[in-house]
């Protein structure tokens, strides 16, 4: 499908932002007009440097409070038209978006409507222009498309048709099943938008909250699907209104909408043919409907993942010294020395992190200067092969590192924000992996690879980077999300999303918030806008594991007594078990399904720390309960009262 | 008033908020249930703590969801409320405030409601402790004070009175005036908050938006004011949720909510001494009332501010010689020196400016590294004693600068973020003033004061100074708040207020940003906060000042040709005066009420420039529909091509 998106929807200026289009691949624009007016340039300047940059300009929006006016505001409008026709001509754009009226001088009469379009259609089309109506979810008479439909009809001018938004219906709760019965050559356009679910006004909630498909929570999917049934051909487009894509990296977010769109595609070509094998029952498609007119792209399946392999720090040698210390000290076992590269490998059981000292390497260039930052994430996956071509589809880079002779060659993409994703053979498991490309020290037995593994990965984003990183998660890596929780730092509110794979083997937990001062902003700034805060290994025993660390001088975040005594009233615990909890300082969390246990060291480099975790019975949370108390003992135990690695890290 | 405030209205881990509350002289607390959790000490160390710093512990919010539940949920509440009031009685808290419930379980049921309160305070009460019940705006059968108060008169109990918040009134349109009617010793506790109007679900405005009285846009003097009359001489206090406010600098929100509640109680007692003055209609206060109990704070009247008398500049050496040779372009007077100071007098009709090049004095070192910064701003007053006195009163820092002799002392205090806001006497006249301090080159004539006025101060200010500077605006200079408008930077949106003195011939406006990325930001973000972005410069003619300026060599930000195309179909202009706007690049706007014309120099320092400005005909407003097209042209020109100045002033 032809892919265009609005200018409205990213930062910069017009200029950069077409250039950032162009870079995504996109094959047009929906130019907004504060974009037009506010360019140093002529129509016919502007034309040039779209075409020269492989776009076309597909639709223009030059007004609003058209159809159902009194006589005189309706004259002025046609007035004003024919001016914004000359332009249009001049930018060479074919269609004029003309929104439902929400004035409170617009009059409810269909009829009117209809005949105050028809002589707009009829005045563009004597210049070779048309026009399309589309329903606002907040205009005054027409809200659905259903009744825009009908005033088009009713309006009978070929050059008028429909132009459909998925978040004006879906916003409002409206069917679109009945969207497949329209003609698909009378919708003239449509606009694809996303959002997360709000109890706002509509209009409030449509100017800054959208965002792109896949990265809410309507059903843009069925609602395309329904699009696409009618027999419409035309281009798939984004206008997004979002507060946060105006402040971000408009290249990113010009990828971000271009994944979005081929990843939209592939789904609802996935539906359609998991529909056409089953077929819906009745009710839910009604009336003719016309073929899929449109090839959809096809793609390899989400990747299933089934395990976290490796976890690799960028890290300079003192770094390096002082991690190896503290990985000693929690129970890994240094297990050999890469065969070609300063890596060292470390195990626990199934959990295996990667010290990379590699001098020029591209995790030292990207991470290195950061103390010790995680430069590289190891998921084991059926179709390695299969994961990266999904991934490259959907605009992820890839990533080639150097391989030595003998060494595996891992399929490798590069996450938002720089952090190295490798898709590792499920089948090769964890001595072929690392056997191939460490000198191990010592043979390992299968007893070795019991026990403790990562349970999750914590993530702090840039509030910039939420939305890319959730459809990067659910797109890229097929992973789901889970409920998102909102908790209090000392310093802003801060929320967190968790995102997981089907058997919950991989869970990865994404946390942002606005203020600039909290540690998740903080820990974000200081890597570029995504940092890996800690890691979490999963136990057994947390309590044998606790004192067995507490014994090798690890040190954990104090956690107050006055928590324990608000623990006892808000669960039932075993008196024996809350005394453990509190002398131990182990956090208690509990849902329907289970218990959650976990603890967390002080930080061991700069805001990066472990956590230790043990899950009961399906619980399936992180604990965010427990997270504004955590962040009140780690914003109390100060920046000065770290461990000694996390005192010495801060001078090298 | 004894003066309370929740400690989840502010930043920071438990001990930072208990010093900034004590540090604005607040009588007491409300502990937030959070803030006493995540604290590394016991319940008797934070009373100690507190009585330290002069501080009581008044309430404590424990649990939700206690009255009408089904018996086993309920037995469990009472468990837990006998292990909360063993907490209470350690800290000294004396009252335990109980929202009503808002869980699907929930009975419809008031008398067992009231039994149940009944239940629990007779509980407290043999500890020595008082329960108030307080109607949240999203109870599930509880929501207006009325239905509360129902309750505890049904409860019969000593023990158990009502709890008022002006929010959970307010946000429901509910009427206070009943509130009067109530036996003020029967209400237990007040919390104030305000709030601006927003269309959204309650329990999220109440959660993210709240803000302190005066911030906002509720009728916060009318509810506190019937509370009075009720008899109620009990706390006053704030319970703010604000997402800002959770970011900010906690010693400065605490300052402000200080302010804040000093300037309710002051507005409130004007309120009360007009309305005694004359009696208000039938039908607005009904029923037998007591009499108000407490004594309210008296202050001098708000300043009625006549002009703004002059605007100083912090600069450096070279910075002082490319500002003057600037200002000498666009017809300023070079007028003279200082007496004692390093500081020169420019002059334009009305419109003073001074650059300040003073080793060593404040200015320089609060502003001097920043190249041209505005550093303070005098206005003409009546009363400048007054106006000295009523914003100690409400907590502005008083500003002492050295004087020499035969100068003028005039009275002056700091303003949020730093600029000093000197009251000038309105007796003593432009030459009064500078003809005391400066040692000016040439006798001043009646016409040399006539002509250009300083038509407005600009100001970019960090988000979390917005509310801060509203309030101070209102407070502490007497100005009203007029529309806000938002408009979009490239790199984010903007919004800003304007606030002005009731003839309006004082105006600043104000403009804040979310974006990190936005010139408001950045302008904000190099000056600690707040800065000047632009003066504006009123003129008869704005035509024949631009070609006078173009002529001395000023540039101006460059409009594109696109707007004037689109201005033609907005508005009817004659041809002839589109033409000249075109010619000359200068915005329009228009209202209701009249026309502005306004145009923007290029920057003459690192995001400071000057707006020439005629106004006719009393339009309102700023010409904010041009920002988007004004910021959108700066952004074009990029850093690199401003004036000589702003190209030479990044290397000084």
């Amino acid at each position: 499908m032809h892919k265009s998106i609005a200018t409205v929807s990213m930062s910069g200026t017009l200029p950069e932002k077409l250039e950032a289009i162009a870079a995504a691949g996109f094959d047009g624009i929906e130019l907004f007009e504060n974009d037009f007016i506010g360019f140093r340039g002529t129509a016919g300047e502007l034309r040039a440097r779209a075409a020269d940059l492989g776009l076309s300009i597909d639709l223009y929006q030059p007004f609003r409070d058209f159809e159902g006016m009194p006589e005189p505001q309706f004259r002025k409008s046609l007035e004003r038209a024919e001016r914004k026709f000359d332009l249009m001509q001049a930018l060479g754009v074919p269609l004029m978006l003309c929104c439902s009226n929400t004035s409170p001088l617009a009059m409810d009469d269909q009829a009117l409507a209809a005949a105050h379009l028809h002589e707009l259609a009829e005045r563009a089309s004597r210049r070779g222009l048309r026009v399309g109506f589309e329903a606002l979810a907040w205009g005054r008479h027409t809200r659905y498309y259903g009744q825009a439909w009908s005033i088009v009809q009713q309006a009978e001018h070929p050059d008028l048709g429909l132009i459909l938004d998925s978040f004006h219906t879906l916003s409002l709760h409206d069917d679109p099943a009945g969207i497949a019965d329209i003609p698909g050559d009378r919708i003239f356009f449509l606009q694809m938008a996303d959002a997360p679910l709000l109890s706002m006004d509509v209009m409030q909630w449509a100017r800054h909250h959208r965002n792109f498909p896949g990265q809410g929570e309507l059903d843009v999917e069925r609602f395309l699907l329904q699009t696409l049934r009618s027999g419409y051909a035309g281009p798939l487009s984004l206008e997004i209104f979002n507060d946060v894509f105006r402040e971000a990296s408009n290249r990113r977010i010009a990828v971000d909408a271009m994944r979005s769109l081929r990843y939209l595609e592939n789904r609802v070509l996935n539906r359609l043919q998991t529909v056409q094998a089953r077929p819906e029952p009745a009710g839910v498609v009604q009336g003719p409907q016309a073929q899929v007119q449109v090839p959809l792209l096809s793609l390899p399946p989400a990747p299933s993942l089934k395990a976290i392999a490796f976890v690799e720090f960028a890290v300079d040698e003192p770094h390096a010294e002082l991690l190896g210390a503290v990985l000693q000290k929690t129970g890994f076992t240094r297990e050999g020395d890469h065969r070609s590269k300063a890596a060292t490998l470390y195990r626990k059981g199934h959990a295996a992190l990667v010290l990379n000292t590699e001098p020029g390497s591209f995790a030292r260039a990207r991470f290195g200067s950061f103390g010790a930052s995680v430069c590289a994430i190891g998921l084991c996956v059926d179709d390695p092969d299969g994961a990266l071509e999904r991934a490259t589809a959907l605009c992820s880079m890839p990533f080639d590192s150097p391989v030595g002779p003998g060494e595996i060659v891992t399929p490798a993409i590069v996450s938002p924000g720089g952090i190295v994703i490798h898709f590792i053979p499920s089948a090769l498991g964890q001595t072929g992996l690392f056997g191939a490309d460490f000198a191990l020290e010592r043979p390992w037995s299968a007893a070795d690879a019991a026990g403790t593994v990562i349970d999750h990965v914590a993530l702090c984003l840039n509030l910039d980077q939420r939305d890319t990183w959730v459809l990067f998660a659910r797109a890229v890596l097929g992973l789901a999300s889970e409920a998102r929780e909102q908790y209090a730092d000392p310093y802003g509110l801060t929320s967190s999303l968790g995102v997981s794979s089907g058997e919950r083997s991989v869970r990865l937990v994404l946390a942002v918030s606005q203020s600039q001062r909290t540690r998740a902003t903080l820990a974000a700034n200081a890597q570029g806008g995504v940092a890996v805060s800690h890691i979490s290994l999963s136990t057994d025993d947390i309590f044998a594991e606790v004192r067995a660390w507490r014994d090798k001088g690890v040190a954990f975040v104090a956690i107050p007594g006055n928590y324990y005594d608000d623990l006892a009233t808000r669960f039932d615990l075993d008196p024996d078990l809350l005394a453990r909890l509190r002398n131990h300082g182990v956090l208690f969390d509990r849902d329907a399904a289970g218990d959650y246990f976990h603890i967390y060291t002080e930080d061991v480099s700069e805001r990066f720390c472990f956590e230790l975790t043990q899950r009961s019975d399906g619980y399936a949370g992180y604990g965010a309960s427990n997270s504004a108390i955590k962040l009140a003992a780690q914003a109390q135990a100060g920046a000065g009262r770290g461990t000694e690695l996390a005192r010495r890290s801060r001078f090298v």
